[in-house]
């Protein structure tokens, strides 16, 4: 196979991304999101929102880097976030896919994807944390659009929230505090998100 | 309004472009794509193809330009690249989109997003002729792997394909030659798009 060949056998075969559901609803509530659709908006959050990155971003690298983030998911699936059992053999079967999926690329290409795509996971890089950081926001506000059904539908508590979406702190306080005040604690005040914890702290 | 809030509330009004249907189908043939789903894969494709643009790009630009290319439609809709009628319209309808749409975020922004669509639409460019070219090389490749279903609904023809495809070459030789071989004449070979000139050139 030529390079192009390798290189649009990859673009058709990542086409499977737009058919992995994800547990969280579009704002609308009419039905759940999936993985392109999210990739999508976190590369345009990225775009408009690197100006809150705690230290400062490549916003190419970071963008190109949430774009290809859910790919391994064409054979993994998509991992729930608060299911923990399927957390447990995530890192297995995503590894797997990896291998396969970037290897349709020409090898430097190949590499590249990789590289970028365990940047991601290993959260370790100010674009890693960054991307990690919309990866939190953009779920927890279409659920706070949404009316929390997802949130209900899993029996998600305010402190698995709290917990799990905290973690966005290290890419970018200024989205944490936003997404704390207006997606999380606005609806344990409305009662669409269950407070567990004795003291909010 | 704060600054963060304006964003934020572009962020979340833009999710409704997940819900603009195309008239393509995805590369399985389950279903059709929707807007959001094809503005993933041209930032994905602009990520591993720029090489092949006939002058340098800047990717990041570019990127940018195909995750906000068609938000437009939020208001004014998807227009069929072959419905010659509705596209008579669709400037003024766009137009009048762009205004409300882009202007939800802070001044600055909502400034460089709506030049950037601007300069997507002029396709005048480096960077909005390559855009222009993968725009329509990413559905012709879904129409080729589909099996030409979207073709057939709509009664579309070669002359038609290569009418409106060809300007890809404007922006990338290479990536217009490749279309042209493998998603629009190999299928007319097949059957699955319909011959209408006597010579094909």
């Amino acid at each position: 196979m030529t390079r192009l060949e390798k290189q649009m056998a990859f673009i058709e075969e990542v086409d499977k991304i737009k058919l992995i559901g994800r547990q969280n609803y579009l704002a609308d509530g009419s039905r759940k999101e999936n993985d392109a659709e999210h990739s999508w908006h976190l590369a345009l959050m990225t775009m408009l929102l690197s100006e809150y990155a705690n230290e400062e971003i490549d916003v190419l690298k970071t963008m190109s880097m949430v774009l290809i983030h859910d790919l391994v998911e064409i054979d993994a699936g998509d991992t729930y976030a608060y299911d923990y059992e399927a957390q447990k053999s995530k890192r297995e079967r995503e590894e797997a896919a990896a291998e396969r999926i970037f290897n349709i690329l020409p090898e430097d290409q190949a590499k590249k994807m990789r590289d970028l795509w365990e940047e991601f996971e290993a959260e370790e890089t100010p674009e890693a944390r960054f991307a990690a950081a919309v990866d939190r926001v953009q779920p927890a506000m279409l659920n706070s659009a949404s009316g929390g059904i997802s949130w209900k539908e899993h029996g998600v508590t305010m402190s698995h929230v709290l917990r799990r979406n905290g973690k966005a702190a290290l890419g970018s306080q200024v989205l944490w505090d936003y997404e704390k005040e207006h997606f999380i604690m606005a609806n344990v005040e409305k009662g669409l998100l269950e407070n567990d914890m004795e003291d909010n702290g």
